[in-house]
C-alpha cells in the first residue's frame, strides 16, 4: 500500500478523494491537508461533509495537517484552488512528493502531463523533463468538461481524424464545488457564462490528444468552439457536440469506431478502469445524467444519438460524471497508471 | 371588439390564451372548446388550471363548448394538438372561420403563412390563396423553440445572409404541456431528445424568413443542424447558436444588427408587441431563463454573449418565453397584425 | 407624493422594495441607501439584481448614497440586515425619520409596533411611547414565516380563541436572501433547520394578536410549537398548521370564520391592500407555491386543506409570499396605513 | 438459494426490487411477472429502466411472464398495484406462494402480518391463521410514510410509552412511481395533498406497534395526525413530529431511547439488515434527504432535531429511503426473517 496525501481535504474535490480512496486496494489516505482554519482540528470536525455516504471510518478522526513539505505520505492528490495550486504544487515536487493534481495551475505547461489514462497514458513520460531536482513531479487530470468531450473525441481522432468540434455543455452545480452557485441562481434556471471554462475546452483536448515527439509533446490541431451553460443538475456533464472530420466517414463507421474503442491500457487493470470506457446507447432519451453519470461507477463516458450533422459531419450527446471521471475519479486513475509504469513508489522519509 | 374563440381550451396552450386575451383591448373570448369530457360544464369546473394566476372571471363560469362549424366567435386561436387539429382547422376555415392556429399541422403546407410579426408580415397575402370557398383561412406560428432562433437569425439575415446554424437549446418544461415530462424525467436531469423538434428547427426558419414571389413562397436556404434537449426550467427556451454569415462582419457590427434592428411593424402599435423586439445583454451572465423570460411581457427575444465561433463566425445565446412568445403570445400577436392589416372582422352570423 | 428612502437598497429586500415601488400612487423612491463598496455608483451598476422584471428606469441611475442621518427622503423602508439595523435605525429615528423596517433588530422591544394592517392595524399607537426626541419612529412587520400564520390565526383567534398552535413550514430559497441557500443544499433537498426561525415563530404571533390597554401591550398566551425547513421553492412559504381552539367549533364555523374574514381596513383602500385579505381553496391539492403565491399581487394569503385534527382541534395548509406580503410588500402596507392614520407626512427639511 | 419472483417487474417498485436482489446472497430472481403489454418480451425490452445503475446482466434478457398461478419461483415479491393486488396476491397465496407484497390491499387485514422485522418480528406468527388451503400466504410491508415514522416511535413506545403524534411529512417525487408527478407540479413546487396517505400514517403504526395475544393483534392505542405534502425531492421521505408521551421523560432519555435502541433481529444477521437500525444526528442541519437517505444503503433510519415540543412532549425529524427502506428493501428484508424464521423455503413444484 502506497500513503496518500490529500491537499485541500476539506474542500468538494478533496472529499470526493476521502470518498473514494476509501477501501482502495493500492492507497491508503495517510495525509489529509487543508488550510489554516481546519489544521489541528479532526476530520469530521473540520470538514462541512456534503457526500451522500457516511465520512469514511478510516479518516473521520484523522487529524487535518498544515499544508507544508513534509507530509507523513508517499505522494499527494491535490484537490487545491489554482491560487494556492500556483505555489504548493511546485514546493511540494520539490520537496520529493509526486503531485497528482486536478488543479488547472500546471496543465497547459509543456513538460507537466495533462493525463486521461484511456486517451494519452504515453504523455507520462513528460515527468522526465521536469526538473525539480528531486524524485518529485507534477502530472495533471483535464477540467472536468473537457474529459467528455475527449474521451468522445479520441475513437474519432484515431480512425478519422476530426478537423472542427462545436460543443455546447450543461454543466452540473457541482462543478462548482461549495456553496459555489447561489440557489436562486440555480434553480430552475440556466446561467449561460461559466468563467475560463471555454477556454479550457478549446485548448486542453489539444493538448491531451496531442502526440509525444521525443520529449516534446505536439498538440492536435482541432479548432474548438464552446458554449458552457450552469444548469440544475446535481452530478453529471452533458455535452452536445458536432464534429468535422478530416475523412469520410458513415454513420455507421462513427458509430463502430465509438462502440469497438478499446482502452489502451485495458489489460493493466487498474483499479478505478471501468469494465466500458466508453458506452454507447441506442436508445434516442439516453444518456441522462440522474441515471447514467454512475456508469462504471462514474468512471464510464456516455455517448447517445449519433447521427448526421447538417453543418458539420456528425452530431451527438456525451455525458460524464463531473466529481468522479471528471475530477477525483479521474485522478486516482492518474496515480494508478503512474503507478503501473513504475513511476510511484514509497517514498525513503 | 372581436369575439374570439379558443379551441382546445382546457389545455395548458388554451389556458395561456385565457389568460393573455383577459382583458385584450381589441378581442374578446366568447367561445372556449374543449373535447367531450369538458363540454358543458363551466370552464372552471372542466379546466385543470396550471397558470400562476386565476382563471379570469370574464371566462371562469362560461359553459365549454363542443367543437363544430357554429361558433359564437369571429375567429378561432387554435391551441390544439395536431392530431386533432389536422381535421378541426381545415373544418373551421371552411365554415368560414379564421383560424388562427399554434398547432404544427399547416404550419409548413405552401399556402398558408407561418408567421412572426417582426419577421414576415408580407407573407399574410398567402391568405389569399387559400381556397376554402368561404371567408376562412388558417395562419400559423411556428414552433416555440423556432421562434427565438429566427428572432435573432432575422437582423443577421436581413443585414450580412446567414448560411449556417448550429444550435443546441435547452427547452422548459411547461414546452411539453401538462401532465408533460414526468417529474422523475425532470428533476436534477436533462432529456437530450425532444420528439420532432430538432426538424422543425431545420425548416421553419426557412419558411419564416423566405421571400414571397408573388404568391409563392421561396424559403431561404440556410443550412441548420439542431441539437435539442429538455431542462428542469419552468418557462423560457434558451438556445445556443453559431452561425456562418455570407459576408464578412466585425463582432461590432453583428452587435449593431442586434441592437438598432427595428420591428418592420414598430409603427403599428399593436397592443402585444413589446417596446423592445430584440433586447442584447451586455453581462456576460444574462440572459436566464428565471429572470428575463417575462422582459416585455413574455414577447421580447434575449440576446447575450455575441463573441466570435471558432468554427463558424459568431455565437450567442437567445432566450425567449415559450408559452407566450413561443405560442399563445405569438399567435395572439399574428391575429393583432390581421386585424391591422384588414383580414379580421366582425363574422356576418 | 411622500418621498421614500430604501436602506440596504441592494439586497435581496431592498430590490423588492425597489420594485414594488415603482408606480405606486402615494410613494416615490428618492433615496437609495447600501453600504460602501456601492456608495457613489449608479443603482444599475452597484447591485446584482436578481429580480424577474427590469430594474424600473426611474431608479436605476440614481446614484446610491451611503448610510446618513441626513436623506433626501420623508421616511425609510428598511431592509439592512439585523446587524447594521441595530444601529441604523435608532439613529434615523433619531434624525426624525420614520423608519418602517423589515429587520428582525426591534421587533420585540415593547414599544415597537410590529404591525400586519388586516391584524393589529391599533397597534401602530404604540409610536407615542417610543422616544426619540424628534418625529422620528420604529414600526416593524414581522418575519416571512410569521406572517401567514398569524393572518391564518387572527379569524380563529377572533372568533374561538386559539389555546395551541402546531405548524411545520416548507420555507421557500428567497427567504434566505442572496447568495444565500447553496444550491448543491437546495436542489432535490430539504434542510429541516433555519437559524432564529422557530423561535421567531413561538413569539411574534403573540405580540401581534396581542391586546394594546392604554399604550401596554398584552401579549396573546398561545401556546406554539414550530418545525421550520427550508425547500427548493423559489417563491411561498407554505406551511401545515394544527391549532387547539378555546371553545367549541364546527368545522363548517372553522371554514366560515376564514371566509367570511373581513379586513378591518378594508374601508381604507390602501394601495397594496389585496382585494381578498384571505383566500380560501376548496380543491385539496391547493394552494401551492408555484401557483397561488402571487394572489393578491402577492398580498393575499391562501387557506386550505381544513379538517379536523386528531390530536388538536383543526388542521389546514397556509401559503403567503415571502418577500411580498412577508416582507417588502407588507412594510409597504405598513407605511401605507400609517399615511391614513396621519402618521406618515413630509418632512421637513 | 431460493428462487423469487417479482411481480409488477416492470413498475417502478418491481424494478427496485430487481436492483437490490441482483447479487443477493439467499434470494435469486427466476420469474418477472408483468402485464400483458410486456409479457413474452425480454426485460430489457419491456422494461423503461429508470434506475441510477444499469439493468442487471443477470435479467436482462429474461422473458416477462404473465401472471398465473403456476410461476418457476418458491416465493413472489409483489410490487402490484391495489387494483391488479387484490385479486392476484389471494390468487398466488392459494397456489401456495408466500406473497411478499408492498401492495397496500391486506395490509389492515386481521391475519395479514404488517411487518418491518426490527419492530415487529413476531407477527409474522399471523401467517398460521391464514387460510389458504395451501402453503401459501401474504406479508405486507407498510406504506412508504409510515416505515419511517413507526421505526421512530417503536423505542419511545417501548420505552415511555407514546400517547399522541403530529407528523407532517414532505414526500419524495419517487413515492409516486413513474411516470407519477408532472413535472410541472413538482419543479420549484409542494403539492399539500397525497390521496390516502394520511390515513394510512393514522393506521399502520397502531398495527405494527400492536401486541399479538395468541393469535389475536391488538393494535396499540396512538392518536396519529398526519399532513403529507409531496415536494421537489428525488428519494427519501422527510417527517417533522411532535409526540406526547405516557410517563415522564427527560430529553436526555428521549435522546438515549433513540442512540440505544437495538434492533431485535440484530443476531439473525439478515443479508439487509443495516449495522444501525436508527442513526441520530447531532448536527442541527441534518438529516437532509440527498445526503442521508442512503445510509446503510438505504434500510438505516435517520433521526435528528431531538428538542422538547412547546405543545406536546418533543419533536424531532425523521428520513427514511422511502423506495428501498420504504418499499423494496423493507419487504426483502421481510422476506429475509421469513426465511430465519423457517417461515420460507423451497417449493416442491
Amino acid at each position: 500500500m502506497l500513503r496518500a496525501g490529500i491537499l485541500g481535504a476539506t474542500g468538494a474535490v478533496g472529499q470526493k478523494f476521502v470518498e473514494l480512496l476509501d477501501g482502495h486496494p493500492w492507497f491508503e489516505t495517510t495525509a489529509l491537508v487543508a488550510s489554516g482554519r481546519s489544521t489541528g482540528r479532526q476530520y469530521r470536525e473540520a470538514v462541512n461533509w456534503i457526500g451522500a455516504t457516511e465520512i469514511p471510518a478510516s479518516v473521520a478522526s484523522m487529524d487535518v495537517l498544515p499544508l507544508g513539505d513534509d507530509l507523513p505520505c508517499d505522494f499527494v492528490f491535490s484537490g487545491l484552488h489554482a491560487s494556492i495550486a500556483d505555489q504548493a504544487e511546485p514546493m511540494l515536487a520539490r520537496a520529493g512528493y509526486p503531485v497528482i493534481s486536478n488543479a488547472k495551475s500546471f496543465r497547459m505547461h509543456s513538460n507537466v502531463p495533462l493525463l486521461i489514462p484511456e486517451v494519452n497514458p504515453d504523455h507520462t513520460s513528460l515527468i522526465k523533463v521536469q526538473d525539480w531536482q528531486s524524485q518529485g513531479y507534477i502530472v495533471t487530470n483535464p477540467n472536468c468538461s473537457t474529459v467528455g468531450l475527449t474521451c468522445a473525441l479520441k475513437p474519432l481522432h484515431d480512425t478519422f481524424g476530426v478537423n472542427a468540434v462545436q460543443v455546447t455543455t450543461m454543466q452540473a452545480l457541482s462543478g462548482a464545488g461549495y456553496p459555489g452557485v447561489p440557489s436562486l441562481d440555480a434553480l430552475a434556471n440556466i446561467v449561460p457564462f461559466i468563467g475560463g471554462e471555454e477556454d479550457k475546452l478549446v485548448h486542453e483536448p489539444n493538448k491531451l490528444l496531442g502526440t509525444l515527439v521525443e520529449t516534446e509533446l505536439l498538440p492536435a490541431s482541432i479548432t474548438i468552439s464552446a458554449q458552457c451553460n450552469r444548469v440544475p443538475v446535481l452530478e453529471g456533464h452533458m455535452e452536445c457536440v458536432s464534429v468535422k472530420l478530416e475523412s469520410d466517414a458513415s454513420k455507421d463507421e462513427v458509430h463502430d469506431a465509438f462502440e469497438s474503442s478499446v482502452s489502451p491500457i485495458a489489460d493493466l487493470h487498474l483499479p478505478s478502469e471501468p469494465k466500458k470506457f466508453l458506452h454507447v446507447f441506442e436508445d434516442e432519451r439516453f444518456p441522462q445524467p440522474r441515471q447514467h453519470s454512475n456508469l462504471g461507477a462514474g468512471m464510464t463516458v456516455s455517448i447517445g444519438r449519433i447521427r448526421s450533422c447538417e453543418v458539420l459531419d456528425y452530431k451527438f450527446v456525451v455525458l460524464s460524471h463531473n466529481t468522479v471521471r471528471g475530477a477525483a475519479g479521474g485522478a486516482i486513475l492518474n496515480a494508478e497508471l503512474l503507478m503501473k509504469q513504475g513511476l510511484l513508489g514509497t517514498r525513503n522519509t
